[in-house]
């Protein structure tokens, strides 16, 4: 391992020094107004970052780099599959109520942001949806989720723990209502309970006649 | 049955105007503001509204008047018990993701002021909550959901449906990612998997010696 260099050291503290303007202002600064918040020349930043969506990828970037850490973390281990299952949600899950909790307000813009910059968000999303993707395909040959295709296992399970995945549940439910014994039930519950097989609780239709 | 009387109409006719006013303005409207939008004297509608939190509450009336007659149809069925979860859930998502469908921007307006007002929203939440534990309670005589309380049981299955209760999903996420076949799918798994026994998901702690 080599020391950073300058250049990554400068790189990191101007990040820094972004999400402190986000938390602080709402908005994710341009160059312009991070040159003037560093008190530096505009040319030295556009020599790190070549345009203002460059600077906002770099905030997303360090904004997710812990949670990809996480899951390439679990994914690895050698945990047993309902055990990376949860340690998957949970360890994400407690990261964000950390953020939440230091900083609501601050966490409350990031959301905004991410809504409305979902373009960029778009492919961390696709790349947790990858990383359960190969846990499911795990848990599938064990033997679970049986008669259900990969995609379809991957939105219901996304649907049925959505309350520790999206970070807005954290503002929109009470947030002592969200813990991680629950989330430790609601994953043993899909994996005795979720399968393909139609077992009573949607309509039949057309069985008019006995 | 009697006629509805001429006092009804008018406020019924009021809470129409109203609703309305909230979809265009993204607020709702004091009694001076719908006196102006009714084009009546303010007298006349202060005899309806004695003050405008009145109002504010009869409008809330309106907009849950149908869920509360889904639900108590439902737990009056004779639906079997699977049935009933799927129908309690399914036909109230169905209406909001209908009035979303309708005129997006009025719902989202309309699930802002929920937000802002949410100690006036506080009692619908509650009897909705009332009447899943009716439901939950019935499951358990039927040894669903075993070894759980009747408030953790609700919290749970709250958890797991949240995509299909909680309006702001239909904003947040996908829409068609939300469907009826897949809440099928979930009651079932709520069902078959959903109870106080640990399986293996949770962490277990003190176990470092074999």
């Amino acid at each position: 391992m080599t020391a950073p260099s300058n250049g990554d050291n400068e790189r990191a503290q101007l990040l820094r020094l972004a999400m402190q303007a986000i938390a602080r202002t709402g908005e994710t600064p341009t160059r312009a107004a991070l040159a003037k918040e560093a008190r530096m020349p505009r040319a030295r930043i556009d020599a790190i970052f070549a345009t203002d969506d460059e600077l906002f990828d770099a905030i997303l970037e360090q904004w997710y780099a812990p949670d990809i850490a996480i899951m390439e973390e679990v994914i690895e281990s050698d945990l047993p599959i309902r055990r990376k299952f949860y340690e998957f949600f949970a360890r994400r899950f407690r990261r964000a109520r950390e953020r939440f909790r230091k900083d609501p307000a601050a966490f409350a813009v990031y959301c905004e942001i991410g809504t409305d910059k979902f373009e960029n968000v778009r492919g961390y999303i696709d790349l947790a949806d990858h990383y359960l993707s190969e846990l499911i395909a795990q848990a599938q040959e064990e033997g679970y989720f049986a008669g259900l295709g990969i995609n379809r296992a991957l939105s219901l399970i996304n649907q049925m723990v959505a309350c520790y995945i999206l970070p807005q549940m954290l503002m929109i439910l009470d947030e002592d209502k969200l813990a991680e014994d629950k989330l430790a039930t609601i994953i043993d519950t899909l994996f005795d309970g979720l399968s393909g097989e139609a077992r009573g609780a949607a309509p039949v239709a057309g069985l008019r006649i006995a």
